[in-house]
């Protein structure tokens, strides 16, 4: 087994959780579904793959004394302050630079930090499975989702038929991507679903450090240029200073499209492990557990002929009389009452109180 | 023109405008469709008539110091606090007592603290009929309200045929009582609406303060012993100290059904002057402005795709998504969502507050 890194991407502001989350409490340092906070429950599922003390965290500066707060098992130094976000592609290459440093040969394994899957036995095997190919192979890996209705709003991955050679992992459920897809409409999101050989993309990704340096060299050599002066200031006085030239210059772009859609190899694991990107409250409510009325309620409440209706009290108090299918969230000085089905404009509000400027609600 | 006192009578505790009112905050203490509190609009609103140094205000020591905040152009000694409630007949006795000292022969306006009139001018007009009334006929005379549907929620008066003597202000309007009913059911309020001849009774009376307290001797004896020894102890030292004791021995009793229903001559003047009690949520939304979508919000809100709702966010935000028919009040710890017609269930909240002893959001 080699050095397993991970590294966690938890740079997100996350709108679509507006009133629970806020700019300096975003969904990741949030308690949503489970105990803990997800990316406490993040780092924690893995744990006996990968100790916390070789699992680093990237994010920005508000969240970070936060984050150290919720991570006391990490290091300080593994907690990475990206200046600005950038997207993927910067974030991931700016880690497997921090960690070719302590281990070339190391292999990393990339996560959201907002994500949560339900067989975190299965999600494990899988990741294991993961580093074995990633390690043997020196070839890009993504863990793909296996899909359970045709989304829209995930991108996906289209695997090639089995009779290829040069994946001596097939038996074991290691596919070769033939194409990313992005974001489809309904009736190509359905035709996805009826092929069978398509899965969602879920921004889980296990290489060599040396593989993916390698090929963001190659793919995006604007951005390695910038990295070669990040990566000679490591440990230096002047480093924040490099860094923050360098992502004054770096452009955004995601690790998918700046990397693996470009790639000649890219080997995709489908994984059924009950994976949610929870996007959104409405995805909340769905994995939540309800009672007969159909009712499933957070914090302090009180229902009266109220059904299928989903509250988050936080710590306030919050009373129903007679409603349906509703999503409310209460905070001290916000609140959220939304039609189910209709969260997705949740961020709607979050565009209008930055529109009116009311940053108190942000 | 006799001298006119008024009496506002303000101990509610109206548990039906939870969230917004509270223990410590009830209804008429609060700004509820108007500007203003409505205890401060019922003495505005009678102004012109009584000046706010006849004004006496009847309220209980939870109440006392926001009131004399309200309304700082009361004396102080306007304020007249009961130990504890008995209901309307010994805090319009009490009051009484203390007019009788400054003018034996004044004629006393008794108003509740927490109704509106839209019309004001209209219900003024009415009130100064009502006491030319009460000083030339040394009768008990109240306001009845031209009933607008079939209420159950009020007690209804009856009223005589017009051949009848001893009323020389018929042609003008004032007609004498048959009789009172309590609150009916649907079927027989039904029957009122469309008899013609019941009015809603509205708790407004106007008297001679003479006229009161002599009915109050004859129907309510028991009473008016212990008023007795309050009424000698007014301007003592331990006046608090003897009222607290009557108050212990004298049994809760409403004016309505202690005198009014016993008296032998009462007439009722019949008002149309948008009058309301506001009981309840519902009965706000109903007499609020409403935008094209039939929408009526008080505070800072975002509604997108929500019709015909109702939000009061107070100090709080609210945004409302894909809703409609709803109430929606928000306090900084507590929050109401209710559908529109199941307002009158709030106080089933309230019942559940004190049950479990969530003394904090009562």
């Amino acid at each position: 087994m080699p050095n397993v890194y991970a590294v966690i991407m938890a740079g997100g502001v996350g709108s679509r959780f507006w009133p629970r989350s806020r700019e300096k409490s975003p969904k990741q340092l949030l308690e949503i579904l489970e105990r803990g906070t997800m990316i406490q429950n993040t780092v924690k599922r893995i744990e006996s793959l990968v100790d916390p003390t070789r699992t680093l965290v990237v994010t920005n500066r508000v969240q970070k004394a936060a984050i150290a707060k919720q991570l006391p098992k990490l290091p300080q130094g593994n907690i990475i302050v990206e200046p600005i976000g950038r997207n993927t592609a910067p974030c991931i290459a700016l880690a497997a630079l921090f960690i070719r440093r302590l281990d070339p040969a190391a292999v990393m394994i990339v996560l959201p930090a907002d994500h949560i899957m339900q067989d975190a036995d299965e999600f494990r095997r899988i990741l294991r499975l993961a580093v074995e190919v990633a390690e043997e192979s020196k070839t890009l890996v993504t863990v793909g989702i296996q899909p359970t209705r045709p989304e829209t709003g995930y991108g996906y991955i289209q695997v090639r038929e089995e009779q290829d050679g040069g994946n001596p992992w097939s038996p074991r459920g290691v596919r070769t991507v033939k194409t990313f897809a992005e974001k489809p409409n309904l009736e190509t999101a359905r035709k996805f679903l009826a092929s069978g050989d398509f899965y969602w993309n879920s921004g889980m990704f296990v290489w060599r450090v040396d593989t993916i340096l390698d090929q963001i060299e190659r793919q995006l050599p604007d951005m390695w240029k910038e990295l070669q002066r990040v990566d000679a200031a490591i440990g230096s006085d002047n480093f924040d200073h490099v860094l923050e030239n360098a992502y004054r210059i770096i452009r955004p772009i995601s690790i998918d499209y700046g990397v693996m859609e470009k790639a000649k190899s890219v080997f995709v694991i489908p994984g059924k492990f009950g994976w949610s990107d929870v996007g959104s409250w409405d995805e909340v409510v769905r994995l939540s557990g309800k009672d007969d009325a159909g009712n499933s309620v957070k914090g302090t409440t009180y229902l009266l002929q109220t059904n299928n209706t989903f509250i988050d009290a936080g710590d306030t108090f919050v009373a129903a009389i007679g409603v349906e299918d509703l999503v409310i969230i209460a905070t001290p000085d916000a609140v959220l009452v939304c039609r189910q089905g209709a969260s997705q404009d949740v961020k709607e509000v979050v565009d209008f109180l930055r529109r009116k400027q009311m940053t108190e609600y942000l």
